[in-house]
């Protein structure tokens, strides 16, 4: 048989939110990139919660946007409400999160695809990779098409022999009724790749005209909505918002969901993936927490014009008949319609260890991977990798030097060091608390973090650069102003001290060090300064910011120094640990299997001790004496 | 195991455009309906053409609004261009098409859908039909809920056992990467009902950024639009439209094909489905047609906001290297890449002669079913069945009389009574040349024909119901004034006259006259008729059309009193065709297996001559004189 054989640079399997992000990276630098997607209608669909953002996720789709990534203006575009959460806490903290309108978020970001030069876009399921002398040359479609390329992406995220359970119900599909990817597992192995099996679950969509929200607290949005890109207006996202609703489970959803625990395929062992700990299923969350009386469940729409509802919360693969029972029993729900059952999802994934820091597996050039397929769960997560992936696909294919993205300068790089670093046996799941350095990773500075390294890469243009170069400038400017502006203690100074419950003034003082006050702001204290510059957008944040955790922001760049010092201590390829005298049996093997790129990212290995790295440092400095001489 | 045991009126399996006019009419009648998708996404999918109409099918989308069925509405809010169809012919044959915006059409009639009292929408697979004594009790899900009801009413059309071919490909799923329903099948099979088998085909869609429009002859749409709904201001249709291109396959094409026609599955054998003859691949055109040397090829848009257009005229199933070279050897496709590849899709339908012609099943009571699982092909021949199924699932449920749509009355009593008497051993398509009163059954007068009966049933509203009767009233009491307005031989009406090319007159005349010449019409003749009094919207049409063709409409009424008396002679349920002495073997058996329920519906029963019903008509009248004996 005649098959069609294409040549292109770049091929993305997967148009999730992993595929799309990676696909628009490599046509964005010139390459020819075709995406390859189940189908052309569910481009960037949310088959879960319908919302981005969210604690630490929030930080995600900004840095994103400072790469120079789609999600943040896609959902600018597309949502119907948005927060800031944790605004009561420290900066580290906060988090952006918006409800999506999930048809339109689909369809903006299908349209940006079609539109983006050198992007092609192709309905067909790969089922094999084509690998010579491990280096991927190309993949196959199920109609026997090659597609010769130089990249490979794989973001095949729960399609891969996906399979759907609820109760004693399993269905062999992928998920929302669409056709599961069964073929391409195979090839994997065939290859030589670990392939794991995880699960994630979903909860019912509820008719919102069945739904009393009399019995619910209305949950709005914010009165100012904070965009998420650098690159949005924020006049552009005053809308008019839709509300979310908060209810609560009870006792008497707890015992339903109790008796019938032996009916859950998670308990009757019929699911044999993984779950995500930190994404709980409700009857997880009963089991595991069995003290509480109630968990909270919020009702959220799946978009402006439909009357789908989510039940944020409580996610189920229980059977049907008591689905419908636990539903009934929260408040506001009595009368409750589903429209879709709530269902697990098991697919195949991949153990990241295999996983070079670039996302490019370890055993075979030229092939990538990103989102849901290399472990992880979340939109923002899959998104964040897909980008990573995308850019090291299409660095490799021109030629050019691989990004590393590190755990001191961003989430990106706590993500993807965590996925490849840390035994993995759960979806993963992004979280402030997984960083080191919190306070200097906040979504507010994401720009600044980024935005030069996605010019260097060449996603972000060199107008976006130069304003974010005027943007520090004025930072740096603004903040050593205040510090030495001088505040006398007048009267003036003290009613105002007075009005917002701040200690008088003994003596003048800066209004770098009113500022400091926990009470007080630098936006507040413009009252006091009638000299303030006009400033670009985002400087007075920073500079308030800056200011007021000075002190802790120093001590994080010190131990970033320090981890920076171990991270740039490469480890040589070539490297025999065998060799390594007084390095225990366990490190050799586990920095064998790892094969770690640098000290600081052996030294996160678990097995591997603090001794053995001294060991290894000592080892590598003689191997180093001994090169020189 | 304990499942849901829901208790509902109506169910109706399959949301596409037969199931969504079936579930709106049950549910607006009052009744309790649950409405089953494989996928709530894909509502009212279109999985082939971007258009709603066209010659005959528009009748049908005129008919289903005249009744209070939805899909004009929704059309007329979602189209991107629109045409009136031969406007240089007769008016038995306008007909008007538009093309849809596909995600939009979707999604208004998900919404519509959505918002309807009475109605739920339910994702999940129908693998069950439970059927007692003969009498249809309720369904049953893949995760074994049972929904009791009083009627059912299936529209599967594509899905069942659903498998897409190319070339030597073929895979087990639905259209557009959705999965099969791949069990209902064998729970009809079990019920005694028979198969089956037929196929239809989609050409590809190619990323518009690829055609070079430049050789192609470009089609605008009409300046006035003309909505298809009665209801429908026609102001709301004066919209920005978008254009779709005319271009030709050639001679290398065609070589191309007949290089490679072993390859293709319809040829090797491996298709089993009987396809459309008049909807025809472009392998089949090539083959049947051979001294044809080009084909057209529309290049018609997917939406307003997408890039994919729509290859009209190049359905195929060859395999995918040979779809491209013959796409490429198109002028204007020379670099065309393809977004979706060509397919042929198989799939499970009925026989319909096991329906009634109010489409139920003769063996199982309370069962209906409409669209392409009766054997049809076309978004419009679904909608139309669904809507008529719906109604008498609806009749059926509320105790009232089933209604039987009938060949002199509409175009879907055409449709229904060709599906259920005929020999259909292929998808049935509508034409108007299948209409023995296609003069009385125009586009233009359904509401006349069919909102009476809309309003009997409850489908169409009081006011609409009066508007209709004040406009029959307008048209009657015109065409007599115009009939009767006297038009004297004056110079200002030969002036007139002869500036539109018509003789003039000798003596004095009626309006009725001058309206007669084909050169004239009633519009433009208003210059003359200085009196005419102000109109309902369509009027003047309805008198104009009347008046000119007043002849064949008097001669085809007489040919329909005729027809109904026929129709009109009801067979006696219980009749034994063997005991009719001089009724032909083959007749018998014929009418035995058919059980028509009139004569007139015996006599389009192929294998009945008119002497057997002769024979018939003379039996019947027999029992009747001995039964009032
Ligand atoms: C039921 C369900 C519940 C979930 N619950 C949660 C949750 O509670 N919390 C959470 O954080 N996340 C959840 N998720 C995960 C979230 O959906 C994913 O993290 C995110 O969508 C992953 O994005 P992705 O791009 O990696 O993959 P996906 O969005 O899954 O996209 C995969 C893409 O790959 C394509 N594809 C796959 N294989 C092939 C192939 N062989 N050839 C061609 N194309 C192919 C598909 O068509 C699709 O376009 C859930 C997902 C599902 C399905
Ligand atoms: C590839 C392709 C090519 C076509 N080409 C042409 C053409 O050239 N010309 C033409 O006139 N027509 C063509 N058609 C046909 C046209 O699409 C149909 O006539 C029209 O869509 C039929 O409408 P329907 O409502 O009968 O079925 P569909 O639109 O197919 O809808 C069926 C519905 O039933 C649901 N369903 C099915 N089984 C189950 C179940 N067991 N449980 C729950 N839900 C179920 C599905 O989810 C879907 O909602 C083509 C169709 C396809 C797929």
């Amino acid at each position: 048989m005649n098959h069609l054989e294409i040549t292109t640079d770049v091929v993305v399997v997967g148009a999730g939110h992993a595929g799309c992000e990676a696909a628009l990276a490599c046509a964005r630098l010139g390459l020819k990139t075709v995406i390859f997607t189940v189908s052309v209608d569910s481009i960037a669909l949310m088959p879960c919660n319908p919302n981005v953002g969210g604690s630490s996720k929030g930080h995600l789709v900004r840095e994103i946007d400072a790469l120079g990534g789609e999600m943040g203006k896609n959902i600018d575009q597309t949502f119907i409400q948005s927060k800031m959460l944790n605004g009561s806490k420290g900066p580290a903290v906060h988090s952006l999160r918006a409800q999506a309108d999930k048809k339109d978020y689909s369809s903006r970001m299908r349209k940006t695809l079609e539109n983006t030069p050198n992007l092609t876009i192709k309905q067909a399921e790969v089922t094999e990779i084509i690998v010579e002398d491990g280096v991927l040359t190309g993949v196959k479609t199920f109609s026997g098409a090659v597609y010769h390329c130089k990249a490979c992406v794989l973001c095949t995220g729960t399609y891969l022999k996906a399979r759907c359970i609820y109760g004693d119900i399993s269905n062999y599909t992928g998920p929302n009724g669409l056709q599961a990817a069964n073929h391409l597992t195979d090839s994997l192995k065939a290859n030589g790749i670990e392939m794991f099996r995880f699960k994630t679950g979903t909860p019912a969509r509820i008719d919102k005209r069945t739904i009393d929200f009399s019995k619910m607290e209305e949950q709005f949005g914010d009165k100012r909505v904070v965009p998420f890109s650098f690159s949005t207006d924020p006049d552009d996202v005053q809308i008019d918002q839709i509300s979310c609703w908060l209810t609560y489970t009870n006792e008497k959803t707890h015992e339903i969901i109790r008796a019938n625990l032996d009916r859950s395929p998670l308990y009757s062992g019929m699911i044999e993936g993984t779950g995500p700990r930190y994404c709980p299923s409700i009857e997880d969350k009963v089991v595991r927490f069995a003290d509480k009386n109630r968990h909270q469940v919020f009702i959220e729409p799946e978009g402006r014009y439909t009357n789908e509802m989510y039940v944020g919360g409580m996610s189920s693969s229980l059977p049907e008949d008591v689905q419908i029972a636990m539903y009934r029993s929260v408040p506001g729900l009595e009368h409750a319609e589903i429209v879709r059952n709530a269902y697990a999802i098991e697919y195949d994934c991949i153990n990241a260890r295999q996983l070079k820091p670039t996302l490019e597996f370890k055993k075979i050039q030229g092939l990538f991977s990103g989102g849901q397929f290399n472990g992880s769960s979340g939109y923002e997560e899959a998104a964040a990798q897909g980008l990573a992936a995308g850019i090291n696909a299409a660095m490799k294919t021109l030629g050019r030097e691989q990004v590393v993205f590190d755990r001191s300068e961003s989430y990106i790089g706590v993500l993807i060091d965590d996925l490849v670093t840390k035994d993995n046996k759960e979806p993963y799941r992004m979280m402030t608390s997984r960083s080191e350095y919190r306070l200097l990773l906040r979504q507010d500075n994401a720009d600044q973090r980024l935005t030069p390294l996605g010019h260097q890469i060449g996603l972000i243009d060199e107008e976006t650069y130069q304003n974010l170069l005027e943007k520090e400038r004025q930072i740096a400017e603004e903040t050593k102003r205040v510090e030495h502006l001088n505040i006398g203690a007048n009267p003036a100074v003290q009613a105002f001290l007075e009005a917002h419950q701040s200690t008088p003034l003994k003596t003048g003082t800066t209004l770098g060090e009113l500022i400091r006050r926990p009470e007080l702001d630098y936006e507040m204290l413009g009252e006091l300064d009638p000299q303030r510059p006009q400033l670009n957008r985002g400087v007075g944040e920073q500079v308030n910011i800056n200011i007021k955790y000075d002190g802790y922001i120093k001590r994080q760049l010190k131990q970033v120094e320090h981890f920076k010092k171990l991270e740039n201590k490469k480890i040589p390829e070539g490297i025999h640990y065998e060799e390594i005298h007084g390095l225990r049996i366990e490190a050799q093997q586990k920095l064998n299997q790892f094969r770690p790129i640098s000290v600081g990212q052996a030294s996160r290995i678990s097995g591997v001790s603090p001794a053995d790295i001294s060991v290894l440092l000592i080892y590598m400095e003689q191997m180093n004496h001994a090169s020189h001489r």
